[in-house]
């Protein structure tokens, strides 16, 4: 994959901003790898984290100012880039939903079985942790991640911007419309609080507002169900890192109320998978009716966190300037 | 308990709104216990809900203007409706309950064993609600009600008002008093959202403000639990009940965000209810892992549905002035 794009320039004064966020990038990304004072990841030390944050901005980067560089070039290093990302995700998420779901038992005012749900889950997500985690050390130790290493390392020294592309104009064009794809992707959710509810004339829209279906209609009706509507969430959540690194890239101050709708989004996410993992656990064969109790309403308590996230995430985007069609981005 | 009052008195002039709210609800009470048109409760005829309506407003009435009338006479007449209201609301309840968890149940978005939940829930709210409509047909059929509605037919000819009670100012200091104790008893509940909460600076406090513990402790930390809170909540449900009579019965506008809050309050204890209920069935011996699961997972919904309950009374309350220590009946 580390075919060197032929049309390297260096940026003289053209997206300088860019250029230097990928070196830098590309330098954590080394560091990472080799793993400071001898604790890199193959010794089972914490740079994954570094690891994971840079390679997700390099391919963000590289997917978001795609015409500044050479397509398939840049194709074949974001692919790798995902490979190695997906790896380290993979384990982290099992990381993360094991913790979620512990916290959630560990408190368990009077649920029948809970104890018996966590030894469940904990022996079903250590053992998925276990193999995410030999997963990406096999990763690191193959001739495919020293390629994808290689390639990083070019980019740390010299980045290999497409010379017509490096007017800073195009540039902010193309933050511009991953900005405009994020608006158009939230704008397809299911709408969120109106800002103004009045207590009077709507005196019971929920504690979601019109996000959520608690309405006349019944306690229940359309109540968190089991995940359909949680794609369309997820992407949003990839659309919305996209844009927060395009702002990163360019420079751009990224405003506090974007990190905090990114938060809620990860949480939306770790929530659905602690929910989904929870109805998985429940289908084990000749678990006891209490286990199989306790599961069910974690799943449930899950997937009101999701429906919690949901909110969060609509009450911060409101408060955000909208971007439509509009180049906001410095 | 029937005794007469002593010191009966005509209401000339004064309190004639409290004489007259007496009477009407008197009348309403022995309406619906003749049944109209041969239709009555003990025909299974639907005047249950006329006849709660009255039992509840003459009690509560009785109740807050206590000094307005003989002590023993009311204290008896009291006892004598919150018996037969009980009896009455028992049934109510154990039938609120079924619908409230068949309707959950309906739509169960890939649940695991949920119709056998549905069938478990429905066969024992079934008897349960069997056995309290015998008891309010035999309730309907004994000495004792017979005694009561004889009572109360002299509260719709003459309301036994103590003379030196029926001063319009008394009455309005106890009106007060009442809606000084809810007050009191709502300043005493956990905290509601604040009204201005500032998703820069409070980006994620949860779909229900403060006074849900979504935070940054962790996703499920004192997570909607057993109803270890409930009775403070369901003692505020009785407190504005009175409150509400308390206006009705001097002739003032029931403000509808009152009646909205006392809603909301109903749904609270409903919803507390069909979450103890789900969690009992589980109880059951012997049920399939799949049914437990359901039942679980509909206890967490239910649990929701209270801190749901909570967060719109709160956002309801928060809209109406506050009366502490003023008396703002008319």
């Amino acid at each position: 994959m580390a075919q060197q794009h032929p049309d390297v320039q260096h940026p003289a004064g053209a997206a300088p901003a860019l250029t230097a966020y990928l070196r830098a990038q590309a330098t954590d990304f080394l560091r990472a790898q080799t793993g400071s004072a001898g604790g890199g990841p193959a010794q089972g030390g914490d740079s994954a984290p570094a690891l994971r944050r840079a390679a997700r901005r390099i391919g963000a980067t590289l997917h978001t100012f795609h015409a500044a560089f050479d397509p398939a070039w840049s194709a074949g290093l974001r692919r790798e880039l995902a490979w190695f990302s997906g790896a380290l995700a993979q384990e982290r998420l099992h990381a993360a939903t094991l913790r979620r779901l512990q916290a959630a038992l560990q408190e368990p005012p009077g649920d029948l079985g809970a104890a018996r749900a966590a030894a469940l889950l904990e022996r079903r997500l250590t053992l998925a942790r276990g193999r995410a985690h030999s997963a990406v050390l096999e990763a690191l130790g193959s001739a495919r991640f020293h390629a994808l290493a290689d390639a990083v390392a070019l980019l740390g020294g010299e980045v290999p911007l497409r010379g017509d592309a490096a007017a800073c104009a195009v540039l902010r064009e193309q933050a511009g419309t991953a900005e405009v794809r994020l608006a158009d992707a939230v704008a397809a959710l299911p709408a969120g609080p109106g800002p103004d509810a009045d207590p009077a004339t709507d005196p019971d829209p929920g504690p979601y507002g019109d996000a959520l279906p608690y309405g006349d209609a019944g306690p229940c009706q359309g109540r968190p169900g089991d995940g359909d509507g949680d794609p369309a969430w997820h992407q949003v959540r990839l659309l919305l890192r996209l844009h927060r690194y395009a702002v990163e890239a360019l420079g751009g101050p990224v405003p506090p109320r974007l990190v905090a709708a990114a938060r809620a989004l990860d949480r939306h996410r770790d929530a659905a998978e602690a929910a989904s993992v929870a109805a998985a656990a429940a289908r084990t064969p000749r678990i006891a009716p209490a286990t199989a109790y306790a599961l069910g309403n974690l799943h449930a308590h899950q997937r009101h966190e999701v429906l919690a996230a949901r909110h969060a995430f609509h009450r911060t985007w409101q408060s955000l300037p909208r971007p439509r069609n509009t180049v906001t981005v410095p």
